[in-house]
């Protein structure tokens, strides 16, 4: 439902234009540095501003509710709110009526008896990443160790840069909107993390992944191109040299021999049998289009490209994610 | 870790050459009909012999330990368990020493520091799959309502079948292996199937899709090539003419109005907000091509292309899923 | 830790001394009329004021921060919370060196290496049930067809309400403490709520009991006598007449014929196999004394008995168990 | 449901009279060294045979299916069944139409339709603690630093064992059938065990404690006779002497000094805020008597007191418990 993770757990809550948004995360290790300036830099990343991003500016400042004392964690549950300012509630008042294309109107509208919040997608709005984006700061000083870097690598089906800016003009001109690919690398994970069977490493990167708005895909390492290669092409070789350590029956693998090192290439994205291999985690996140578009007469104020906005909102995925691995 | 679902709980156990693998099964309705005959036909679409898969043939027979009373389940978990045979550990003794490409030897060697079953890949075998497709067969009857289908739709980066038994009679002769791609489309689902915020329909489908070994990718509805279009032309737009229902304030929509009928396209792959919107769900599954492969000298009996053999644990995975969002 | 149910989640968040404490409640259908009015009833409960309760008198205003338009529940996570007002933190400095007889202030401080927020016991304080009261007033919504009702049965050992005055302020002039007793009764049950085998309704209602600080034991039905009775004395025997639907093979038990009433007896409180039987829920409850004495010198505001202000406590955790048994 | 534990996962499936019953335990640490053996002293103590208790004597031999590997557990989960013999199903065919008093057969067979297996109680019946005590035999040793003893304090309201026989005597030629009482302590508990707000110790322990049939009451340290007492005399005092390491800020408690150890007496049994203090872990536990009595005409075969067979399971519970806290 609105909690993910067993020993790390994020829960969400709140709607676009209610009083507020926010998040509880719990199984925070006690004495972790954090105040609310340590937010600031990541919800700047997700922030509108840039080129092909939405004109509606909220302050986006957090309020620490719980879980800190004298600028540390104390074990107990870290909520984080954001009040919702400068909201245009008009804008989304015959939502129920006439479900927009690509939205959660229509389903949330008969799931919950028409109930549910109508106003900017409510409950179901990509606001809510702003929460995301608070527990990641907190997930990633649990995974201090790991180097977390999510970039767009895609806008529009183009992988060059310089275009964008083209691209993203161009559907504005039009009314229109464009998709993005999101790639992200995590550098630095110890070997072994994930769990048989159900919990592999891609199961809840996955998980956590298509809880974010507007994904449509992903893929790890050489990911569908994989399906068209050969083994001998994808498998990742270990190094030769072997373990003379191994001819003791009592030997226990500590992974520091050179035989035990991770394999040689990373076909596999970093992971194997669900388990990380030492190698960097790498996978790709494939975003739709945005949904509501002027051409289509959707009221309301939207970016051009959401995806660009989506690349911090994957780092935190992935290292709340990598959070909840720990023990 | 080896259970997932909340109201139908699927955990598996057992190892491919130990003496016995399995699943439980908890949260089955009471008075379905349910006896070992009815495995039998999802279990050989899964088992080997067909061109292509592994020459090891098991018995594959299902015994039913608890759950099952007079021909019925009867509430209480159902067990099924499947005995091994036929096997030839003598293949595996090496794995731990010189870890194999594309498995799990390398990782969970050094998760559980040695001590992890290294026969045929142990608890990280394909060969567990046999649960979840014995866990489908008892799902599917939970949501009897849906029209689960999978199919293999690419082989070697083929999506001609004809030229599929080239293709795998080629990779045989050259000790090399293929990948291939699997679309599962499930009919019928009731509108608003999902749960916000964190269990989206993507969500949990491509987290239990990902515990089936070797997969690379997952996608849903128009998927990677979603990224390269605009909203104009991957919107799904809904029906025109709207509820004159809805001036009534204390309306509820029940879905069943045209103007409440599902969106007229399905680049979605029906699924809004991470909801069930009445039209099919469509995914994609990318299979890496088989890691052992003899032409890297790797000893065992196995698939040239394991993916043929996938389509009935994908329809497992759904299935489970679907009957996990069954309230 | 921090979130307890399956389909009802509450999750608590934090501390006596800090900026707010609150509840997130999730699993709310959606519809139902909640204001931020309907919690005043059951917080006054609680509230301090009475004859043996603390001075400290807190604003205890609630602030929904979620899941409510328009007056109604809308599906989505409900967000409570209470600003603390009127602190006094310098009471509780010296907590971490000298920590208090009967607190956590010790368990708590090396737990979490010293980081724990020791002003009023932080997060362990008997103040967050002031979050546990706000969930189970959307709880005993959810569970509307339950009459769910909590007493005081026992003060200082006696019995006798007459009496509890007097042995009150004769506690207090000795600068000591009372325990008491609280007996819960929940009529209107439907029959065959719980889970076997480990969510019985009895371990999960001790499960939410022990979560209230200051809890040394819980009984059903005849409790701790019933191990001093015979199985005569303590079986509660069904009415005599049988059903003649049940010589058809194909009935199935309705629950509403005479032959299918609840026993007649209820020495078993309301439950079979860890299942309600249509019998009242009945269950007792023993609070120890207040642990913060003055003869001991503590300094703070205490309740000379807070077993006084838990009926609506232990009403609250019955009426959230039984709202996570609705499926 | 039929799971219970977050990190040390205990899944109980079987029933009385069906083809067997058993355990998956999940999150067993690699490297445990176990067999079937391993099994057979705790299961003795369980059985049946000694005075007071049911001639129905089963062959209860594990047979371990999966996990373990060369003697030792692998990290994954491990399955232990007990195949049924000897079983009477005769005797239970009317219980569908003439419920027994104290057993599920009422509520069971309404909660399922009609279609719960009513042999011995099936899923419901005490023989599922079979796999109770497997699963506490792995548990044990998980928490090996731990000594847990559980002894029959009472029976039939008698705390004198020599006057036990006597009772069992009498009530056998009655045809009636007597209670008791189990007392357990767990030494060498570290401090800090338990987790706020929801998992407090009392509450797991007491959680798993009522999923055993025929539990009517738990109590920890002074238990009810709590309520009756003064703070002065409940409190648990620390040592006067006081750490001078706190002057220095950055002090992190270790537990380890005088100023540090746990409080001098231990009226609470054990537990502060719901965590382990470091002194033993005390709690009562109250067996109601067996329900099936020749006197009111049920057939079958039974003890004249269950709870004689009961310590091991109440261990076995606390182990589990014990084991889940582990991170």
């Amino acid at each position: 439902m609105n909690t993910f993770g067993n020993n790390f757990k994020v829960s969400i809550f709140g709607e676009s234009h209610g009083p507020a948004l926010g998040v509880t995360v719990d199984g925070v290790f006690a004495g972790i540095p954090l105040c609310e300036e340590d937010f600031y830099d990541d919800i700047l990343r997700r922030k509108a501003g840039a080129s092909g991003t939405t004109p509606r500016i909220e302050g986006d400042v957090p309020e620490i509710l719980s879980g800190v004392y004298e600028g540390h964690t104390t074990g107990a549950p870290v909520t984080v709110i954001f009040r919702n300012e400068n909201t245009r509630p008009e804008d989304y008042e015959s939502f129920r009526k006439h479900p927009r294309p690509g939205h959660a109107d229509f389903t949330a509208n008969l799931k919950f008896g028409g109930y549910n919040d109508p106003r900017g997608g409510g409950h179901f709005s990509g606001r809510l990443t702003l929460g995301i984006v608070a527990a990641g700061v907190i997930a990633k000083r649990m995974v201090h160790f790991a180097n977390i870097q999510a970039n767009l690598t895609e806008v529009g089906g183009s992988a060059n840069p310089d275009s964008w800016n083209a691209l993203l003009k161009a559907a504005e001109q039009d009314g229109d909107s464009l998709g993005g690919v999101v790639e992200c690398v995590a550098e630095g994970l110890p070997i072994g993390m994930g769990e048989p069977f159900w919990d592999s490493v891609e199961s809840k990167i996955s998980h956590a992944i298509f809880a974010i708005p507007g994904v449509r895909g992903i893929e790890f390492g050489d990911g569908f191109k994989a399906s068209a290669m050969r083994g001998s092409e994808h498998n990742d070789p270990f190094p030769e040299h072997q373990c003379h350590h191994h001819d003791d029956p009592d030997h226990q693998c500590c992974g520091k021999h050179k035989c035990q090192s991770p394999p040689l290439t990373n076909h596999a994205g970093g992971v194997n049998g669900g388990l990380t291999n030492g190698n960097p985690l790498v996978f790709r996140v494939a975003f739709k289009p945005t949904s509501s578009i002027a051409k289509a007469g959707i009221p309301g104020r939207h970016d051009v490209c959401f995806a660009i906005r989506t690349p911090v909102v994957v780092e935190a995925m992935t290292a709340i994610v990598l959070a909840d691995f720990l023990r």
